[in-house]
C-alpha cells in the first residue's frame, strides 16, 4: 500500500483516509482488539492494545494457576521458547532455537553485551551512539565503568538516526561490540543493520540489536544480515501488554561460544537434577535466568502470533503508509504553525512511528490527551505519534492531526502547564 | 497453637485433625483462595495457591490495560514500591522503602551480591554453603569466576542446615560477603540469620539471604537482626503466582552506598528525564532495572496483603503446628517403613515445610500424584510436604499423611517407572 496524492478535497475531509481504510487489507484485525471507547490511541509504539485472545487466554491462565497449581509447569517450563520461536519465524527472519523470552530488556542487553565482551577479550571498547535508548546506554556505561572499558558514543543526528558510515569509522581493532537500536526510539529513523552489522564483522566485532521499536513493525533482517545478538521487548509493536517480558535472540552458531554472566537455574542442563556445578545447556536457554513470569508470557505469546498471522510484511507495509499519510497532513496543516517533522520521509528508513518537533510538545501533548488523542511526548521537544498498524486506521491518523491543528489554531496548548512546572 | 499429645483414638481417626481444625484462628481463610476440588495441595512452596482476590485484582488489570493503555502507568508506575513496602511492614519485619519488587530471585541475587562484592574492594571470597538453592549457588559461582574471587562452599548436613558455627569458621578478613538461605529449600532448617549476620558484620562482611522459602512462612527478623540485604520470591508462600516478580531488600543505610551492576533507566534518577549520565536515585529504587511486570505485581500485592492481614506471627505459628503434626504422624505410621523425617524436630527451627527421607521418594510422590495428593520431590531422595499456613487443613495432613501409609502398606507405588526411568 502506497499513499497516493490528495484528491481536490484533501485533506479538508477525511474521504482519502476513509478509502485507504476500505482498501486496508489488515483491517480487521482491528477486531481482534479489546476498543470499547473513541479514544484516538497513536502511542501503541510505548504500550501496544490489548488483543481479544490475550484477555482470554489470560482469563484461563489464571484459571490454571488455580486448578493445576504445580501440575502447571509441566506445560509453562517450555512456554518462554514456544513464545521465542513464534517470535523467530513469524516476526524477526531468525530460525526456532534462536530466541527465547527471558527477563526486561535492560537485562538481557546486559546478559548480552557482557556475554560478547567476554568473547573478545583484549577489545576494550563498546561502540553506542548518543541516540539510543537511555537503558541502553546506561547498561552500557555500567558494564565499560565494570570492566575497565570505555564506551564510544557516536553522535547521531537525532532525526535522521545512525548512520552506517559514522559506525565504520568508530570501527578499530580495539572494538569487542557495537550495541545500536535498530529503530530509533524518538525519531523512529530505521539503522541499517545489515551494513552495520557487515561492518562490526570486518572490525572482527560482535553487534548487538535493540529491536524494542522494531520487533512487530518493520522487517528485522536478522538472518540474512547474520546478525549475532539482539533484545527487544514485547509490550510495544508486539502488544504482550504492561511489563511484559523482554526476548532475546543469539545465532545459532554463536550459543555454544557465548556465556552471558548471571548464571541462573533455567540455563542449567538437566535443571531439576540441581548439580553442584553452573553447567549451562547447549541451547538459547543458557541465555535464560530465572523462574519465567507465566501470565506475562501467555500475553507475549498471544500479541506475538497475532503479528504472525498478520504477516509482517503486511504489518510493515500499513506502518509505513499510515507515517506517510501522517507526514502529508503534518506538511500540509501544522508545518504553518511551526510544526517538523523529525523523522525521515523515506518510508524504508523510517519505523511505525513519526516523531513531529515543536518548542511546546510537552502542552501539546496534554492538550490532545485532553481532546481525546494520546500521543507520546519525548525530551526535550518531540510528539512522537506511534502507529500499532493491527489496530490503526487511516481515520484515526486524520482524526488526531485534526485536532492537533485546531489546538495550533486556537491556542488552546497554551492553557496546559509547561513541562516541570509545579501546579499548586 | 501447640500441638497436643495424641487423644486414645489418635493417629488412626482424625478426630485430632478436626479439633485442631476447628481451634485454628487462620481456618476462615481457605475461603480466601479458589478450591474447587478435593485436592490435597502440599507444595504450596512451589506455587503457592490463587486468592480469589488475586483473581478479580488481576482480571480488572486486564481491563485496565484495554482501556487506559499507556495511563495506566501513571499508577502502574510505583507498584513496585508498593509491593515492597506491604512485604517491608507486613511480612518482613523491615521498613518502608526498604524492600522493592524486581526481576527474578537469582537476577536480584546478582545485582546485590555484586554489590555487595563492589561495597569490599579487596577481599575476595564469598561464603556460601552446599545446601544453599541451586541458582543461588550457580549465581555466586559465575560472580567469583569474573571476579577472579573465591566460592567457600560449607559442607552443611542438608536435615539440620547451616550453622551459626560453621559460618563463624569460615570467616576471616578476605569474606566480602556471606549469602546463604534461610529456610533450606529441602530440609526447611531454619539459619540463625541473627546469629550469622552479626557473625559476618563482625568479620568486616556484608550477609545476603536469600527469603524464597521464609517469606510468608516464618518471622524473618531484619531490623531486629540489622540484616543488610535480602532477596526472595512471591510465588511460594506468598501465593504470587507462577513467575511472579521478586523482590530485594536493602538496609536504609546501605543504600546510598551500594551500586548494582546492571544500570537500568528504572534505577535513574528523574527516569523520563533521561539523561545523558546514569545517575542512580537514592532510594531503593536504584536496585529495579527495565520496565516491571504490572500483572505478575498486582498478583504479588494481593497475596503479599493476604499475608499481612493474617499477621505473619499467627501465620508461623499455624505453620510450624501443620508440620509438628505432620512429624508426628510419620513417626507413627511410616517409619516402620523406613521413612525418615529429613526435617529439624524443633518448632522454631524449621520452616512451614516438612522433608521426609525414603529411597523410593520419586515413586512415592508419584503415587501420591495418583492418589489425589501434591508433594514435591527433590533430590536425591527427598519428599518434601509444604504447609500453605492459609489454606492448608490439619485434617489434609492427615489425609495425605494416611494416603503415603497406604501406598507403603500396598507397595503401590513400585508399579511407577524410577526416576530417569525411560518408559517407552
Amino acid at each position: 500500500m502506497r499513499l497516493g496524492h490528495a484528491s481536490s478535497l484533501y485533506p479538508v475531509t477525511d474521504i482519502l483516509a476513509r478509502d485507504l481504510d476500505a482498501a486496508d487489507p489488515l483491517a480487521r484485525f482491528r477486531d481482534r482488539f479489546v476498543i470499547e471507547d473513541e479514544l484516538i490511541y497513536l502511542d501503541g509504539n510505548s504500550l501496544g492494545r490489548l488483543p481479544l485472545s490475550t484477555r482470554e487466554r489470560l482469563h484461563r491462565a489464571i484459571g490454571e494457576w488455580g486448578t493445576d497449581l504445580i501440575r502447571g509447569w509441566d506445560r509453562w517450563i517450555t512456554l518462554s521458547r514456544e513464545v521465542g520461536d513464534v517470535l523467530a519465524t513469524g516476526v524477526l527472519d531468525a530460525t526456532p532455537g534462536e530466541v527465547v523470552l527471558s527477563d526486561s530488556t535492560s537485562v538481557n542487553l546486559y546478559k548480552l553485551a557482557a556475554a560478547a565482551c567476554a568473547a573478545r577479550p583484549g577489545r576494550r571498547v563498546i561502540v553506542t551512539d548518543d541516540d539510543n535508548f537511555p537503558t541502553d546506554r546506561y547498561i552500557l556505561q555500567g558494564l565499560v565503568e565494570a570492566r575497565g572499558m570505555e564506551l564510544r558514543v557516536l553522535k547521531t543526528d537525532i532525526d535522521l538516526g545512525v548512520s552506517a558510515e559514522a559506525v565504520r569509522e568508530a570501527l578499530d581493532p580495539d572494538v569487542a561490540l557495537v550495541s545500536l537500536s535498530h529503530v530509533a526510539y524518538r525519531s523512529g529513523a530505521v539503522a541499517d543493520l545489515p551494513a552495520i552489522t557487515a561492518a562490526a564483522h570486518q572490525a572482527g566485532a560482535l553487534a548487538l540489536w535493540d529491536l524494542s521499536h522494531s520487533a512487530g513493525a518493520v522487517r528485522v533482517p536478522l538472518r540474512s544480515a547474520g546478525a549475532d545478538l539482539a533484545v527487544g521487548c514485547t509490550y510495544k509493536h508486539l502488544n504482550g501488554g504492561p511489563g511484559a517480558p523482554a526476548f532475546l535472540y543469539v545465532r545459532a552458531d554463536l550459543q555454544a561460544e557465548l556465556r552471558q554472566p548471571i548464571w541462573g537455574w533455567f540455563g542449567q542442563r538437566d535443571q531439576f537434577d540441581m548439580g553442584v556445578e553452573y553447567d549451562p545447556v547447549e541451547s538459547i536457554d543458557r541465555f535464560q535466568v530465572g523462574t519465567p513470569p507465566v501470565l506475562g508470557a501467555y500475553a507475549a505469546l498471544e500479541g506475538a502470533r497475532l503479528t504472525a498471522e498478520a504477516g509482517i510484511d503486511a504489518v510493515a507495509a500499513k506502518g509505513a503508509a499510515l507515517g506517510a499519510y501522517a507526514i502529508e497532513l503534518c506538511d500540509t496543516w501544522l508545518a504553518p504553525y511551526g510544526v517538523v517533522v523529525a523523522s525521515p520521509r523515506a518510508d524504508a528508513r523510517r519505523g511505525a512511528h513519526v516523531t513531529l518537533r515543536h518548542p511546546r510538545a510537552w502542552q501539546l501533548s496534554q492538550a490532545l490527551r485532553a481532546a481525546g488523542v494520546i500521543p507520546d511526548f519525548r525530551t526535550p521537544d518531540r510528539l512522537r505519534l506511534g502507529f500499532g498498524a493491527l489496530y490503526t486506521r487511516f481515520v484515526d491518523v486524520y482524526a488526531g492531526l485534526a485536532r492537533l491543528r485546531d489546538i495550533l489554531t486556537a491556542d488552546s496548548h497554551l492553557a496546559f502547564p509547561e513541562r516541570h512546572a509545579r501546579v499548586t
